[in-house]
């Protein structure tokens, strides 16, 4: 059954509102994604939000329906209120008409099947929601496994990150771990840990990757610390040809990426 | 001469918050620019600031020094102010401890000289300020001339964009045009116009590109419109192994981008 919800003082919009907050995610371990594209992406990924709210002034749509009922028969709440209110939950002017609160789903570092995939990320202090979203879109678009986060990365299941994942957040194995658990983790097992550098001269297209690779992201202002960078397998360097020194933290995993990927490519055919 | 500001209300500092907003950059034809990396990027690139505004809690840095003594060689205003108007300013928290004024430069399309670099790009009804920033962050790191912009693009030269550019905005020529403009400029010479789509199975490391290389990147949410992708000389498709069918408009631009700077050197080694 769908319930309306007309109030912005309604005890559930308030605690729907409160999963923006990071304190509250954690402690209800869940949290909100928006939009009929994520939300068909998240359900093709086989997840169904606990909670589905949608604006009582959308024009039905056919995946919107086909939402509605499966959340519905598998237990879910369904809600219908204002474009407003959802305004207000998302704090996003022009919301989307359709918002999900899902369980969040850290996966254990233990957990991961390494050789599932040919390319892990690992992002260090990663701290643009954007970035970190992005990251786990360009890993959805290479066959990346997931994203292993080491020290103060920002919240993977922040609204922010979640946008910016643009689904890919269902998709991606998202690892919060410790630096040295990773480090004691990885050297169990098979896996070439490779970080990008300005400290080295070998240019990012020499080395054959060895599968599977992980590809070290370091924080947007500082880049990798230089114990981590002796901690790599590898040292390569994304040739810069102007003046800048660096290249944004998610387009340089993108470059890197697809070199990675292109090279099994190439090895296959 | 150094001059002091310590009032909200002072007409300069009204005017200095204007140029957050287009319609008073447009008529001004200046833009603000933030911190000590980017101004003295500037400088390097051969900008210097019509107007340098610097916070009084500020530690002296020799760079801010240097900044402070060739602006007001070259005739510029050098104000001493508070951090929390200078947060006012740029409409950030913590803002950075400089600010520069800077005349906008945009470069008309005549202007350009188009062998003068392997690269160019043509951004598409971008709407999204850190896309554009960090497509011309992309462009000075390949070596690329420029970004031509087509249809309603966000203001090239909004605090945003000039912020994410990380100072690209001073080496990368930025030229706003029209569509039909634009291609018939293009035809008049050399110049191979490629674009990514959907609408293609051509692996965009299947092609050999011909200097120089127009690159275009479309709308975000939507893409090129297809009479776009007809014009283009070659449509390409970036591989997408997962569920997601697109990159972000700036990493797809810098894969793309990557892939066209690496057959050049691999063409010379």
């Amino acid at each position: 059954m769908i319930r309306d919800i007309t109030g912005f003082s309604n005890p559930l919009v308030k605690r729907l509102r409160s999963l923006r907050e990071k304190k509250h995610r954690k402690r209800e371990g869940l949290f909100l994604a928006e939009g009929l594209r994520i939300l068909t992406e998240a359900r093709d990924s086989g997840a169904l939000p606990e909670i589905l709210v949608l604006s009582d002034d959308a024009r039905p749509h056919p995946l919107a329906e086909e939402l509605i009922e499966q959340t519905l028969a598998a237990g879910g709440d369904v809600i219908r209120t204002s474009a407003e209110i959802l305004s207000k939950i998302t704090a996003k002017d022009n919301a989307q008409a359709l918002v999900g609160v899902y369980p969040d789903r850290p996966t254990p570092l233990a957990a991961i099947d390494r050789s599932a995939a040919p390319l892990w990320f690992v992002a260090q202090a990663m701290r643009d929601p954007g970035n970190l979203g992005t990251l786990m879109r360009i890993g959805d678009a290479v066959g990346a496994g997931g994203v292993i986060l080491v020290d103060d990365c920002v919240d993977p299941f922040s609204v922010e990150t979640v946008r910016a994942s643009m689904g890919a957040i269902f998709t991606q194995a998202i690892v919060p771990t410790e630096w040295n658990e990773f480090l004691g983790w990885l050297r169990t097992g098979e896996g070439q840990l490779v970080g990008t550098s300005l400290n080295t001269t070998h240019d990012y297209q020499g080395p054959r990757y060895a599968a599977p690779t992980f590809l070290m992201i370091g924080n947007e202002a500082r880049g990798l610390p230089e114990d981590y960078e002796q901690a790599c397998d590898l040292l390569v360097k994304i040739p810069m040809l102007g003046r800048a020194d660096s290249l944004n933290a998610s387009v340089a995993a993108a470059v890197m990426a697809y070199e990675v990927v292109n090279q099994r490519k190439t090895a296959t055919t």
